[in-house]
């Protein structure tokens, strides 16, 4: 058995590191890196690409709005047209700096508020997996299960990477509890360890009302940017690593 | 007896803070804060301005050159004229959101590689001292003591507020050790303490060969954006206090 | 008989004129003059506010969303208490630069996409009017006549110019043509003209249909962003004139 | 006989376009095409590059400091491996939006005050070569005939191409005469005309002082960013057809 963990990283903000990249990548799978446009400067970026490289870490487009005072986090009304070039000049300018290190990127993960948009809006959905298959029909791309740019990635012949995170509590549904309600976020690393050892052997998470869930998630997100999560994730790593299940990239 | 207390605060980027604004601000009595152009977002640096004002702490623009990516640390080769009105730009919408709080901008500390060009840049130092006039000659300039920029100020006829390091190594010549020598950069609190109080208390430090050197210090910089600099802080604070030396805005 | 001429001016981006800003300054009594977020930098607006003082032209903060790249024509989805501070931030910073000419910033008008979305985003366009209150109450805001930012503004005590568009063609019920549909864009300088001057003599435009509408209008909106733009301006000034109408500021 | 004809394009800023770019793709050989760090967005980069793939024009990267505001015509004082990382950045994602058309960056050619800089700053034309050597060696580049970033190159094993200027006055020792100095710039079509003839005919220009000096260049830079500039440069390419001297990219 096994399952990829992946995390956000390479995002300096002008020079001020969000999180510890180094000791994350000891540690995940997958690294969803910052492109320059929600946060990353292209020096950072290429500390953080060569630290993937050196401990065999897949790495993804983190692409996003250009919003970088914003940390991408705000919605923005973009043309179709111009999120996909948006979208593919970011994949490109990553992967530049990715092949110096041997390696390239092999999937796109939206970040923030279009990570949330693609959700439900279908022009920005469209947009976003034109700019990725434009680039190069044998990327995947990392999503929310259920949303509407599963359904357009799948139709355009994309391979999709369903995620559930680690530290999120879930609806009965399978939605994710609002960041507005009680019991948004895991904080306890024991919860947050469970939680990804149930992802990994049933493909299913428990939701705040004690029922089990299906989800469809190949990946589970962990976080890097708070003061605990490099213990958090290292409780995470050590869990799996006990329970035999092994933490692998998906591509 | 009594001396300022400053740090460089309000530089959140990107929605990540770099100091712990709030806490600082319960310790220094001058804030020198980040108007946008290396660090800080309208919204975060009002935040800052709250805080500040809640504890009666003098507040300063810290104007940069525009390299949030760089976060002001590389020199721009702006025209002077670019530059003056550049630095005016930034002390009016700084200005203008501290008066909402019942601030307003009393002195200008440039930031990073433009605080160290205009100790030698006349060019430069020129035309900061220009937007300073522009906006109000009642203003002071914070400046390190000795450089260019003093004189062209005190020419002017702005008051200047000199300043010492709290964390920072001198030459005899009482110029700072390079970053890229021993002894630059001092890392025991007792030792920081100890600096602040002999500026306070005697107006001179300790260089790193042991003589003593005379600085002109009205305030002394201490840092808010390491891990421990604020318990650094509160220990330079509590050795002021214990020796009955005030913390008190130059303005 | 009097009507206020406004125009978008000081949008110099990255060097390169938009608009011949000299030219239009001797022609307009008003100008909405860019802040930096969609266009603008400091020394290119600086140049525009010394024209503008010098021809006797009141001044606006054309402020907006902080999108360079898009010049400020794409929604940003703000939280209010950003976008307030957005807004004060933009007025302090050109109120500054405005005050070495002699000039003050006397009303705002919301640029581009923040323009159109506070007709009807409540949230937004209390966010606004809240920015310019904390400015300062006496500033006045420009506004498309009928939208919610004009009853929010009202409400808080604002004095509103509502305006007219010389050269956009109207719904019979006052609306503006979507830009989509034909009949959109007055392009014959004779039929800008004689708009300009029904809206000065009689206070209403004739619609598509030929009907005539009501506008409560004190100031018209012309453009000076395209080839033609000076001449057209020229013409609507000597019409003016010749009728015996004054083109002054309504501040 | 056969030269290069080159032009920076896709320099559209804040929607705003420098150049007429499709008039002048009709021109031209070779367009080195913005990448977003001085100007140009990716959308209207890819317009640029869509009508280059349809005029089977060569595309070289304008890589840039990062510098909207200024155009990328202030220095920056980068280190050198930031700008490494940048280059190769700015080469990545412009070559991703030319493969959607067919096309390949082949060359890159630096703008402003990098173009002007690493003529004599040994560690930033290093780091320009570092960045194109770390993203092909099977690149070229484009430079100023005689400075510290063509030998670089060639010992890095790089194809230089050297380019002489439509429009700029030449010294007698081959150096361009300064903006500042009268005869800096060519404004007479026909003298422009017959400059890049000569070049194309005898690799050699007149320099201010009527003297003939031999310049090694494959390439002619023609400017498409003033009123006059399409005019000019058919006439140009009138004049070489006439005298049956083929316009062709160097690649």
């Amino acid at each position: 058995m096994h399952i990829d963990l992946n995390a956000d990283l390479g995002e300096t903000t002008a020079g001020n590191p969000v999180a510890d990249d180094a000791a994350m990548l000891e540690l995940v799978s997958s690294a969803n890196v910052a492109t320059g446009f929600h946060a990353g400067d292209p020096h950072s970026i290429a500390a953080t690409l060569r630290d993937a490289a050196a401990h065999g870490v897949t790495i993804g487009a983190h692409v996003a709005y250009r919003d970088p005072v914003g940390f991408g986090r705000r919605f923005m009304d973009y043309t179709p047209a111009e999120l996909a070039d948006e979208t593919l000049y970011q994949i490109g300018a990553l992967d530049a700096l990715a092949r110096v290190h041997g390696l390239a990127v092999r999937y796109v993960k939206p970040h923030g508020a279009l990570y949330n948009t693609i959700v439900h809006h279908e022009a920005h959905a469209k947009a976003v997996i034109d700019g990725i298959t434009a680039f190069s029909p044998e990327l995947a791309v990392m999503l929310l299960p259920g949303g509407v740019a599963v359904d357009i990635a799948e139709r355009a012949g994309l391979r999709v990477i369903r995620e559930a995170f680690a530290d999120r509590g879930y609806n009965p549904d399978g939605t994710l509890v609002s960041r507005r309600e009680p019991g948004a976020v895991l904080r306890d690393p024991e919860d947050v360890a469970k939680r990804v050892l149930q992802v990994a052997a049933t493909g299913s998470v428990t939701a705040i009302d004690g029922t089990e869930v299906k989800v469809q998630a190949e990946s589970v997100c962990v976080h890097g940017d708070s003061p605990g999560s490099v213990e958090m994730t290292r409780r995470v790593a050590r869990t799996l690593h006990d329970k035999g299940i092994r933490i692998e990239a998906v591509l």
